[in-house]
């Protein structure tokens, strides 16, 4: 069962279930463009990952880590379905970024790779949408990856099941494919993500790891149109301005 | 009048004022020592500056930055008043900085220098606690310092005009002053920074920035008392394990 959080038309807020009829909650059933779909879950943190794909650590003239490469997305960065997201002004390079995200299930500290699928709740699509001209000035990618709107995510949360372990990613902008990838081709597991943060820190139940882009990222402008699909998941759809 | 969020000895969570006399809620008043207090604010997220200090970035040895150096620190870090921090294990520098904490009083995006002190709730004390280890060898400070407990705060909210322009900022560790600053060293003002900030993100109420150190910092190990002094303010207290 896919969940997915939304804002029925009396404007509370539910999780439903996706299913091939729409948008199912008790026994009402709505078409998902008639409702507003939330992110799928309320992070206190998004913790990312970068440089977790060979091709993209090339494409952007970089070493591969020795260890997972950590930096933080805050909650002011969330977007969720259809939402059109407002890039931040005067900059002239902001990108997207096509991510596997998983969204934690229990809080939890100090987990094992052995048992870390146990605290995942299930799979998301995320982009990673990324300003350039200050992600290349700063220390701490704040500017770069911080600003409203810089992490929307969704439609569901997708249970681990559903999604085969070579799961296909694909970001198509403005309906043509731009970025092409498969789980297979992670350099640290979701398992070995939980294990390296837990060390450091609690995740929270609806805490997100975006786990990283592979290559063909470009730039975004106004009035594009952004599809994130995984295979098991469903589409991210979003637009910008 | 200064707040302090606390729970009473029914465990139930309440914020009352801070007096000569004790704590005082309703017509009861509790004796400081004897209830749990919590982290002044919930933030969603604490934004920090580095190297806002002319002296601590010479102490550093790192260049004064042309515009605010921005770090992030998620929920996980909080501490309070009275609290046991845990080190993360295994590291040989663990350091503390006392800082200048501005509590954001109300939702706000894109606010201007000349009114950012409206969206301001008040002041309190922050311990930046730092894992060089890490945070020397990674692009963003994510294991180096938003580690749990990396960021005890409180014990008060202090309302602006409580607190002079000429604030003194003093840590002592076990006793003895290790740093002594004021409000005027800060290069970026709060008004700045928060003109800045916003600039990028939206903060919400209970938001921290945490304005920056200056000389002085060094390490922490099991067993340390901490002290950080703000005048106006009081005196933000925990231990170290």
């Amino acid at each position: 069962m896919r969940h997915v959080r939304f804002r029925d038309p009396s404007g509370a807020t539910r999780t439903g279930t996706w299913t091939s009829d729409g948008i199912e909650f008790g026994v009402t059933t709505y078409d998902p463009e008639a409702v507003d779909i939330l992110p799928p879950s309320e992070p206190s943190k998004i913790v990312c990952i970068g440089l977790n794909y060979e091709d993209h650590a090339e494409e952007e003239g970089m070493e591969l880590p020795d260890r997972p490469m950590l930096f933080l997305k805050p909650p002011n960065t969330l977007a969720g379905y259809g939402d059109k997201i407002s890039l931040p002004e005067g900059k002239d390079q902001i990108e997207f970024e096509a991510e596997f995200g998983v969204v934690i299930g229990e809080q939890c500290r100090n987990v094992d790779k052995a048992n870390a699928m146990d605290v995942v709740a299930g799979f998301t699509c995320v982009n990673d949408v990324s300003n350039r001209d200050d992600q290349r000035v700063e220390q701490n990618w704040v500017r770069g990856k911080a600003f409203d709107g810089a992490a929307p995510m969704g439609p569901v949360v997708a249970p681990v099941e559903n999604v085969p372990d070579d799961a296909t990613i694909e970001l198509r902008l403005n309906g043509e494919t731009r970025q092409q990838s498969s789980r297979t081709e992670l350099i640290f597991s979701v398992p070995e993500l939980i294990a390296e943060i837990t060390d450091y820190m609690t995740l929270e139940p609806g805490d997100i790891i975006s786990t990283g882009t592979t290559s063909g990222v470009g730039g975004l402008s106004s009035g594009d149109e952004v599809e994130v699909e995984i295979e098991g998941i469903g589409t991210l759809y979003h637009t910008v301005e």
